[in-house]
């Protein structure tokens, strides 16, 4: 698929039919992961791959436990209809202070990836900088070593809705040119 | 161009040719970038496009002088050779608590979109948690407003150089299923 198209075309999918996604296909996504850029070419990056119902469970829970208020519109339920939820994890050895990002880098290549591939997914975090807890019961129950931080959990699937097309900001409120505010 | 080779070809590139990159080129890229996915669709992203070389300069100064031992094989001079930096700037009244998280996703869709138009650029972080102050002088520099957070500055020029293929970490090393550490 051509590279614009893929990044207009891509949206944000909840809703997935239940249908197997073979792992060479999970792989092939995730060879584009790694050819994210990462800081000092350090490819700090792991990919969990969780396909088991119980351990999908888990990470349903543990994200609608700490959903706050205003976001309660988007709980992680729909995780469970996805055939494969891949968790991006990033070395703390690897990413010189860099972990999100490097996280986040990759985890774009694998949005794209998917719908190239005629997948639906979304971006979940992992990790929140001020909530350590969420992180760490990831980490136990993926077993995830210390020296290693969740960043990303992306469901995979095929998509069974079609979002509207979403309006967008004008392009021109959104530049400005040399300095803030400056057209 | 193909989405897979987008990927695949992309590399940071860091030497640029002495030819300006016009506003309309610039443009798409920056039409891209807003197509990335945000929290609750929060589209919280604002683009500045600087040009002049003194203002190239304090943001290179602004880098230098952050920039830790560790990294100093990755100075920021280079950026005076570039045709544009691009600022991704990310509103926080609009972010949700995710302000990196937005503005990666962006600043991805800017590095694959330059590239699929001939265009090098490299990821450089505008931000880092712990060191506000890269952030507080960035947004000085450019006159942003305290409720925008500086996220990445990615420059955009015509690349001078054709960096060697990479050697990547073998998938199978960074792909567990289930557990970490399950093949």
């Amino acid at each position: 698929m051509n590279m614009d198209e893929t990044i207009r075309g891509r949206r944000s999918i909840r809703k997935f039919r239940k249908e197997e996604i073979a792992d060479s296909l999970v792989h092939e996504i995730l060879d584009l992961a790694r050819h994210a850029p990462s800081s000092m070419n350090g490819q700090p990056w792991h990919f969990i791959v969780v396909r088991e119902k119980e351990t999908k469970k888990r990470l349903v829970e543990i994200k609608n436990r700490h959903c706050p208020i205003e976001k309660q519109a988007y709980r992680a339920d729909f995780l469970l209809g996805a055939s494969v939820i891949v968790v991006v994890c990033v070395d703390k050895r690897e990413s010189y202070d860099r972990e999100i990002e490097n996280g986040l880098l990759a985890a774009a290549n694998i949005l794209l990836g998917a719908h190239a591939r005629g997948l639906g997914s979304v971006y979940m975090s992992a990790h929140k900088a001020d909530e350590p807890a969420v992180a760490e019961e990831i980490r136990q129950a993926l077993r995830i070593p210390e020296h290693m931080d969740p960043i990303s959990l992306l469901p995979l699937g095929r998509p069974a809705e079609r979002p509207e097309p979403k309006e967008m900001k004008p392009l021109k409120e959104i530049i400005s040119h040399e300095f803030f505010g400056r057209e």
